[in-house]
């Protein structure tokens, strides 16, 4: 592939995800100032927006100027103050990410693990709790990157509240992309990343913290470790005080708005069904191929498909074979599960039926010249019919 | 101003500046995956070029994903262990945020206070590190953005090292738009900003740890408190290993190699010539008009030169002027210097003779209305007798 190609590269991995070119030509818009008078509509507008997408009323929703994961050490570093008793529920990957992230916030780190591939659930949440005590706060991830496993979250919250802990939640990977309701779910704080099923580029965190959280850092008796990622500070720039912080990344800022500009066009609610149905076909299509899918039915991330690699199989040859044939990207695990599983998103932009439908008859052609036989055409008319509501 | 009129925003500001069209279309090139291998060659360019910029053979090189106040960020929370004691000379705004930084590090921070205005220089860190014992390391600021300083650092590194201390470098303003060799003048860490003398929009924050700053980190005792801004951990994502970390900015990366490619072709000498030329000949055409100019002229920054507002004359009102009559952005002064300093900035693609005529043209214009007597043209025409070398 020569750069000039690049363009057409259609990324159905686990993010980032294609961009409408709506969102990247609003970055030809001129440059401002970060301090201009003139900025200021763009940077409320972009909270007014993230409010709606967090479902939340909490003056605390702006983005973070930086991807995913500093939006993860933004809600450890300025909830957890040294020595603070910390319960991280590891279901994957970035669970073992906020383990990470805890501990170099000096948290007292709890680390409870949960077999990668199954979901967090109230009952553990709960055992731990009751032999726990003085717990600041509980991690867990809504929807894993490294598994597509979705864990339910109202039945945890509650728990979670019921011993006087904050509500820790990454939502990453379902935010824009899977019902999310921040207030009625009652989560302190959570975060997202930009180029997900927000449908922005890389480079942006969404972040909102909670009035209960709020009060609890404003509590502190230590400051918060980063200056970067103080949220205190960060609201008066963002909000109407304006204040200078840090060189904002103005057309990532542009890009962010009109991404959610499209957002609030589709409708939230009709966007989470297009992740739903998309997601749907693929998974009859893969099944229909004789591939086997790594998340329990009743706990799978719309936008992220894991499938398990079978016997015999080289995850990363038909990964190579997806790039060169057919200039398609799909992902491999992560961590334990690299080689184990691929993992397929449909994200924002990049999730739309004819992606479902491209890769499936990709993986018709690749599959078998790797000595995995599928028939032709057969997970295309099954992902067909789900899509017609056949 | 509607938003359709962006585009025609003349930044003359501390930054961001303008960024050249072929830069930002460079953003349209289509999303590539963070772990892709067409990916790869792009990071190897922008880290091999950031190189030549900051004149270094140092291989911890790299941009940091966020903007150069997470570079000052990493540049402490590498460094520096809780307990640490840590010099910073204060001449400025920026110097300040060090100190900040520096103590969310946990460091043991001795501020040494230098007039605002006037440079760090060799003698006054002689001073103080005859008297301090066991310091880690000694921070302060090439480029003062608050005041249009320029500290001379050759002199002080000798000093610094003599006393077995690390040098920390605030190089944000200086960059790419002043003199600037890291191994010669043997600095240990030094961070800028893609959106000032780099030419690319705010979103990155280039780094560079020499390898006794990289011994040092090797040797800490405790984890870096970040996880975003862990250099050995980035090193791993940026090198040949390319170990995911986090998903890195693609769109700005585009952005940066575009920039760092026309610094490359423009030649950093003659970029350098270039900034110093346009502020000789702004200087003059400002002290012209009867300003006064801020910073001595042993100690002036050309990409950024700091005007006293004129007893009588409310800053806010010239710049909100410019704004409206010209669509021109200026700075106002930061911190102490409020309202009592214009802050104007040439930097990258902002930094073009066209532009140092139009800003003293429209001063020539706004000024009197303020109530400040100008000549008519007077200004311009000194600015072009230095353009021209008369």
């Amino acid at each position: 592939m020569s750069e000039r190609d690049l363009t057409n590269r259609v990324l159905l991995g686990p993010g980032p995800s294609n961009v409408n070119p709506r969102v990247t030509q609003s970055m030809l818009k001129g440059m401002l100032g970060h301090l201009d008078p003139e900025f200021w509509p763009i940077t409320d507008q972009v909270c007014a927006m993230l409010r709606e997408v967090f479902h939340t009323k909490g003056d605390f929703t702006l983005p973070i100027s930086a991807t995913g994961m500093a939006g993860m050490e933004s809600a450890f570093c300025n909830l957890i103050e040294p020595g603070d008793k910390v319960v991280v529920i590891v279901n994957g990957f970035f669970g073992t990410r906020m383990v990470d992230v805890a501990s170099r916030c000096g948290a007292d780190v709890h680390k409870v693990d949960v077999p990668w591939g199954s979901p967090v659930l109230p009952e553990i949440v709960e055992d731990v709790l009751k032999k726990e005590s003085n717990v600041k706060a509980v991690a867990f991830v809504h929807a894993e990157t490294s598994t597509g496993v979705l864990s339910p979250i109202k039945e945890i919250t509650g728990v979670i509240h019921e011993h006087e802990a904050l509500v820790i939640l990454d939502v990453v990977t379902s935010l824009g992309g899977v019902k999310f309701l921040m207030d009625e779910w009652d989560v302190d704080v959570c975060y997202s990343a930009s180029q997900k099923c927000l449908g922005a580029p890389p480079g942006m965190s969404p972040i909102s913290f909670s009035g209960r959280a709020i009060d609890s850092i404003k509590a502190r008796k230590t400051q918060v470790q980063s200056y970067y990622l103080d949220i205190l500070n960060l609201k008066n720039y963002w909000s109407k005080r304006k204040m200078y912080h840090h060189t904002a990344p103005i057309l990532m800022i542009y890009a962010l708005r009109e991404a959610l500009l499209m957002m609030m066009e589709e409708g939230l609610e009709n966007r989470w069904a297009r992740h739903s149905m998309n997601a749907a076909a693929l998974r009859a299509g893969l099944e229909s191929l004789g591939l086997e899918l790594l998340a329990d039915p009743k706990y799978r991330a719309a936008p992220l498909t894991t499938v398990k690699v079978p016997d015999g199989i080289e995850a990363s040859k038909v990964i190579q074979a997806l790039y060169g044939e057919y200039n398609l990207e799909i992902g491999n695990g992560l961590g334990d599960f690299k080689d184990k599983i691929w993992r397929i998103g449909l994200m924002g932009d990049s999730c739309k039926s004819s992606n479902v439908l491209m890769l499936l008859s990709a993986l018709e052609n690749v599959l078998p010249k790797q000595g995995f036989e599928t028939g032709v055409g057969v997970a295309v008319a099954e992902a067909e019919r789900v899509l017609l509501g056949k």
